[in-house]
């Protein structure tokens, strides 16, 4: 059998002010009209019925995501403690060690779902026999947001052994990776039997993997777990230094709508590279992002800006700056004033 | 006596989207907390009393004028048609021939009420001997938005002749008023006795003339007699070919808060060069104007804007396009979408 455990502990910070603390971006429809977590759940529901769905998520989460996708089981965590730790609870509690697990984070896009799934059952093929498969999605650009994977030899059609995980580059190294060709985007999908993560987490994790075994028998609880976990993401925890581990080359569009700049890659601009959602309109505007609620827009003489709009907030930020609106919401946190607009 | 004429007959336009039609800049705080309209009647409070302060506006701002400045007189306009008209229809229905009007638009920004007020005694007292006194602001830079006043010889002290008025320079000549030093700017606030400007209305005006008296005699409606009125400025129509015409060097500051960018001149802007108003927050902004009335505004890499959210409406404009935002309001009113905003 196959669980889809969907990943969907985001915080909220990079699409404020549209998502907040309480309402994070895997919660809220970004590039369609509905909450990520449903498009991510609704994208597998054809080969993973939603009994089937384990979604982990923050405790604060769990009434809106138990409204966003009725009957899917609810891992809640105390707290973050990144994704080596979601997946081991998931495996450890709710799936049995022969069972297939597809991860999935709740919040990237991937438009096109039949081509998702037809990759999705080779990579179940190549789980059974026992690896640890990571999707590998092939670049189209040198982004230096994402982190990369080196692919080797091939072991079968598309599926490749896996030389080196690479950290988020610069633009000249994602430049050479997209030259040399043997890079992958490294998508955060992954699918593998439980057993098996669990027999390489206690490889790699040894002092974690007996806490895991402690709460399975119900000795420690859930705070107690996530208090001794290590705040590590599975990649740099496990599949760095695991054998079996195979990439699947995946041809699928995908992005991980990192920022307000990934509403370029999700909706066609207009003749001036104007992306608007809501009603705007404009003199001498070229190559924004307008986003409202509600209310107008109204734009002259601006180029390059993001300007979103929601409930009684507005933000403006030029393109260029976007990564650091972490480090703007930061400020905020720290103000009294704008602590209720977080 | 001395009486205060108002001209209030602005559309709303240039302070888009916190003026609108049916509340313009002169009904709106703007520089202050409080209407620039009431400021206006406030500063000459001293010298003359709310009952011989008369109010010329749009018919469709009688009520809300009546509520900010009580115990006024108002005379509404069927339709707007320039100062020429409005200054004929408040001299020939209001004021008897031997006083003294001053006619004071009603959404400047003259901070120093005494230095105005002591330009204005001196004003009355050549406009009693028979002048058409023009209020001559002394120039603090090469503004190419303003008219200028080009003056002659000294009359008495401060108080010039008049040799030509100038339209709006291009950047070069306006350089060149500042070097000559022999321009003032044309502030649009004129002291004289209502026979002298009426006299000077009948020489240059004569057609309109007529009507002014058909109109006091009862003989024709004011909508016939604004529709007769040409569509002129009282310089253009009488300023610039009567007889005694005199300009009294003013010293105070003077704005007249034209757009947005007039902020920058009214309120001190902090250590990275930005105004706000309202509760914002911002990563490497700088000189920006941000104006709120309710909710957040948050910036990142933004520099040279105007961002105003008034009310349903954002409005975001590079500040070197800040002239044109009529230009947008136009294109909004062509829109049924967008109507409700303005």
């Amino acid at each position: 059998m196959v669980y889809g455990v969907i990943l969907a502990g985001g915080r909220g910070e990079r699409f404020w002010p549209k998502s907040k603390k309480k309402y994070p971006k895997q919660l809220l429809p970004i590039v369609s009209n509905q909450p990520m977590i449903l498009e991510t759940v609704e994208r597998v529901s054809s080969l993973i019925p939603r009994n089937r769905i384990v979604i982990v998520a923050g405790k604060e989460h769990g009434v809106a995501i138990k409204k966003i996708v009725p009957g899917a089981t609810l891992l809640l965590e105390p707290f973050g403690r990144n994704t080596a730790c979601a997946i081991a609870y998931a495996a450890v509690f709710e799936i049995n060690p022969e069972d297939i697990m597809l991860v999935l984070p709740a919040d990237h896009y991937i438009p096109d779902k039949d081509l998702f799934l037809k990759t999705l059952k080779k990579a179940i093929k190549v789980a059974k026999e026992g690896r640890l498969v990571t999707f590998g999605v092939v670049p189209t650009r040198a982004e230096t947001g994402y982190g990369y994977i080196e692919f080797g030899d091939e072991i079968t059609k598309d599926v490749y052994e896996v030389k080196s995980f690479k950290e988020k580059p610069n633009q000249m190294q994602a430049q050479r990776f997209i030259r040399e060709g043997r890079f992958l985007w490294n998508s955060g999908v992954f699918v593998w039997s439980s057993e098996k993560i669990l027999s390489e987490i206690e490889k790699s994790m040894p002092e974690f993997y007996k806490e895991l075994l402690n709460f399975k028998a119900e000795r420690i609880s859930l705070l107690k777990l996530y208090r001794k976990a290590p705040n590590i993401s599975i990649d740099y925890a496990v599949m760095e230094k695991a054998r079996d581990v195979a990439v699947i080359k995946s041809c699928f569009a995908w992005d991980d709508v990192g920022s307000w700049l990934a509403l370029e890659r999700v909706y066609k601009a207009d003749s001036r590279g104007n992306i608007k959602i809501g009603l705007h309109k404009g003199l001498r505007t070229k190559d924004c992002i307008m986003v409202s609620d509600k209310g107008v827009i109204a734009t002259l003489g601006t180029s390059n800006l993001i300007i979103i709009r929601h409930k009684d907030a507005v933000f403006v930020c030029d393109k260029g700056s976007a990564g650091d609106i972490k480090k703007l919401v930061h400020q905020l946190s720290q103000d009294k004033n704008f602590k209720k607009y977080l």
